[in-house]
């Protein structure tokens, strides 16, 4: 840690600080220059304390040196973390594609989707049972309903199922009826559910929030680990900007930058992303190139009777379609559809 | 509502649109022009249901009429929302001052808080018992015992507490100990604390999230007013953008906006927005001479010893300056202080 | 055009505004509904005169139907623009890779830098002789000296140049010594020198604005084809969000939709988006994948000792590798490299 | 300036930094802390040379201590900048109103402008001739016989002159017509623009970039002091953001920075900023608090008849209703007007 003192500091002022640094452990090493003071700080510093000399008068600024995700980090594990659930991996260097409608809306429908899923090969099946809706007055899931139709159509079809869960209450229940829990990106800084997700054995699929940052991100996967559960698989899903082109900007760079940071699988979710199903390949095919881990898309049997983002949901022979596009993609990278 | 189609959309294309309209009800009145076919459609649309519309893959757009907002909306409420709490009441023209330390941290620090609040004619003290924190490994508050703590505060010291819920599970031991529940710029789309936060009976303060537009606020608002509590007050406490210099940029514009939309009380956060003690002043006047309802500001017996944002937190004397200061703004808009 | 009025705007507001409309031609047709009055507009509104009604009082919103381009518009244009130089052809479904140092710095260095790219198989080389530099004591090219050397370069090794002009003035000049011209990002909207980039006849390589929207990009082209001159290559790269974790935001979501939107080549710079070398590979890849037309990527033959943006710059052993990973994404999207 | 090695860098790699730093004449201080080492660097780096050394592979990061820049530095000249123009004196305390229609269109339009602004006290009028418009088909101002007309009204009623210019060709003769001249938002970093308004003797007005950080603003402005002319206003006018209610969001807390850090005056364009009258007046009362030294606004003789930006063109009335209002807040902050 660096502080940056203002100019014109008085002696007795840099003292004060200096003690402060001691109080707390740390060892203060003051280098003058010829407009700033600077104390070059020796210590460990992964949690927030470095932020408290922000408040003495004289401190300009605080740099960190340390990042400050631990667990999260290539640095202090530098072994990737492979995911298996029952038959599949992610992780491990194939590319997974995760597909489904974006809501459980009634039996034949998730059991439609399950079939359609599973014949274009797709082994895990994404349905959301709780729907975070902007409007009250939207439709809002069907809760523990359609939590128990998922797992009858996983179990019906063969294939795996993944949800969101949005309430913390709902937790535990939800990890009885899914093989994997997803954190939506209004959720990811919500940290008491980072916490109870902490403490299921199933893998979490963690999406980043709309303006979170790449560190921010991090962070919150440390608080699922640091509660327990290393089965984390980050998801990128397009932040908010000024273009209103495209529902948000999918920021495949930061898909680069984690790749470089973190042991941690990643993700790609180019339909929440675009919000329109037309991008969908293309941004599918781009994030097997970047190095993503994987895709989740949204495909819905009759997307104009979808419930919710039918805009957005691939026709089933668009699923079709992608998968033959990507594939060589996967190829091309070294990856294995 | 209306549907822009894509151009050169096929006469059996436009009236599959038609069709799927009026199997909802709707009444569509197409125009073709030029180089595009536009749909008008009468009839309500303030749920999510348009965006379905988007699913057709002829239709280029659907662009909404009326706001989605109802309940919050001064077009259907035109009567002001004044909120009273014993002898506090907010909303009615005047300008309150909400202050008070980021944390409760020990008995001692939140009576001498409380004391110092109270000698400067605050009437509401914040203070919060459960901390949203970005690290797993920083101070998360003292939980309910902080809630005690305040409570006792508060009634010794003869002020309101006002305190911050993260957890569902904390709503009604908050709501017991505190006269004012705060749902953070984190939470502020975690609907179903929001649903929870409509079923007590207390003031809630809906603070802005870092990337909410303000038709999303008033959405978040319109889902606490739906379940139940219209005691809600909005809070503008800085938006994610591009700039560093300071923590959030402080959107004063929002605050303008929000009094022309709605009968709503809405105060300003001047302490997060900057995340600088320096800035708070300035900030705070500015908040009052665009016409907020007033302002929510740190404020700790000794900032260099917070454990939580002590940078932003002003020192006792800064609270008394900064009344000062203020009180000849709140009399040129013709406020009371 | 549709105009929205406000709530209970009177009959004669209503009249004013129809009066307003036929003054300049529109036919309005009114609807009133519940809630609104909406005003269909029936005639040509392809400029800014749509803004103009949003002066009148009771006009709650206008909203445009058409999109305000046209010359850059795939909807007016169905037929690709394909630009040759020489034997060089970008935009007929090959994939163009520019390559070259940031800036020219010497003689020496700019023709080793020609023969690496040429042994590279690259056919185009980018370098600056005009520097836009965020601070006026950082070194600023070398003007026309540095024009002159980059035609020796480009004559001496036989390959194209390409450069940036950032003033009116040097456009002229410039066209003379290079063979493709580029409008670096932050003069997007520098008007006067878009329109004298219609003037030329070479190619205009025109980079998207750090915020601006993909309908100003296009407008900013609409304005070097209106002004005479159809060979616009449009390049992203990159825009600025919250994200500190490089130095732009990649919207290669941009490049899908540009694809569908524009006639014109798009190309992508990885290296201005990211600022940081080693995502250069992966994003070049990605580009491909998503469907651009090429890139354009910095590379110099000792970044360590480059005046500007060496750690941007590719060493010419990664320029090599790049194109060896680079050529199978190709292939996989039907691309020729 | 401080380096941060990446984590394991070679004994080797750490001299060759130390070698680099000393070709350039910096004393390189390493500490090697328990994970990463960090190099102290004494000596002067106002310039981009830090920047430099990013290029190097073993680099992750470079943090600056010194700001970029100096001459528009509150630190290195604490004396206020004071601008007189004839009787009139902007950045001495007073708070100064520049207001004018947003376009010369006629030689009676802007007569009668004039006569509306010297009527309500204004002393300084702006009004553009050269017109940045996004679309090449919407209107694009006056040109020189704009200056002219806008000269003559200046002289006819007594009122001094402000305008924009766009193209580097044009200063010399907008500087012969005009009192005060105005860099737009769009050309913020037009830096060959930006040296010649250095060489020029009127005062200049220097909007903020759209997507410009404070930082960058003043970097901009040392760019016009360091060319010669250190008469430079500083204007506010709202930056890019997510939100869309608006035009652009108003950015007060850099006022407040700015403030603090330069002793150049700021100004605030709330016109341009909202692009809409009735957040106008608000948004002028929250930049007279916060502690801007002025304001211009557009005010149009009749706003539903401008050729540009009617919508966000106050009524001379509300000129009128505005000048009341903002008076008793000037009177608060201790600023006359």
């Amino acid at each position: 840690m660096i502080i940056v003192l203002k100019p014109n500091t008085k002696k007795e002022d840099i003292e004060h600080v200096k003690e402060k640094l001691k109080e707390k452990d740390f060892k203060p090493m003051p280098f003058e220059g010829d407009e700033r003071t600077v104390i070059h700080v020796i210590g460990d510093v992964r949690d927030d304390s470095p932020d408290e000399f922000k408040s003495i008068d004289c401190v300009e600024n605080v740099i960190r040196i340390l990042k400050p995700y631990k667990l999260a980090s290539k640095e202090h594990h530098s072994q990737k973390t492979i995911i298996k659930i029952g038959d599949v991996v992610i992780g491990n260097g194939d590319f997974t594609v995760i597909a489904g409608p974006d809501s459980v809306e009634t039996e034949e429908q998730i059991i439609e989707s399950a079939k359609i899923m599973k014949a274009n090969g797709v082994k895990i099946m994404r349905a959301s049972a709780f729907k975070p809706r902007t409007s009250p007055y939207s439709f809002q899931g069907l809760g523990i309903e359609g939590l128990k139709l998922l797992r009858k159509a996983g179990d019906e079809v063969g294939i795996l199922v993944e949800t969101e869960v949005m309430d913390v209450r709902d937790v535990p229940i939800a990890a009885e009826y899914a093989d994997i829990l997803r954190v939506g990106a209004r959720n990811m800084q919500n940290f008491d559910l980072l916490k109870e997700m902490g403490k299921v054995k199933c893998p979490i699929i963690l999406k980043r929030g709309m303006s979170a940052t790449i560190k921010e991100f991090l962070m919150a996967a440390e608080y699922i680990i640091a509660s327990g559960n290393r089965n984390v698989i980050l998801c990128e899903r397009g932040i908010r900007t000024f273009e209103t082109a495209y529902r948000n900007t999918l920021d495949l760079e930061a898909v680069a930058i984690l790749k470089q940071e973190t042991h941690l699988p990643v993700i790609v979710d180019p339909s929440h992303a675009s919000g329109k199903r037309e991008l969908v390949i293309p941004l599918s095919k781009a994030s097997a190139a970047v190095g993503a881990d994987g895709i989740i898309v949204e495909v819905h049997p009759e997307p104009e009777k979808a419930l919710c983002d039918g805009a957005q949901s691939l026709y089933p022979e668009q699923l079709t379609q992608l998968i033959k596009e990507i594939k060589p993609i996967c190829k091309a990278v070294g990856r294995k559809l």
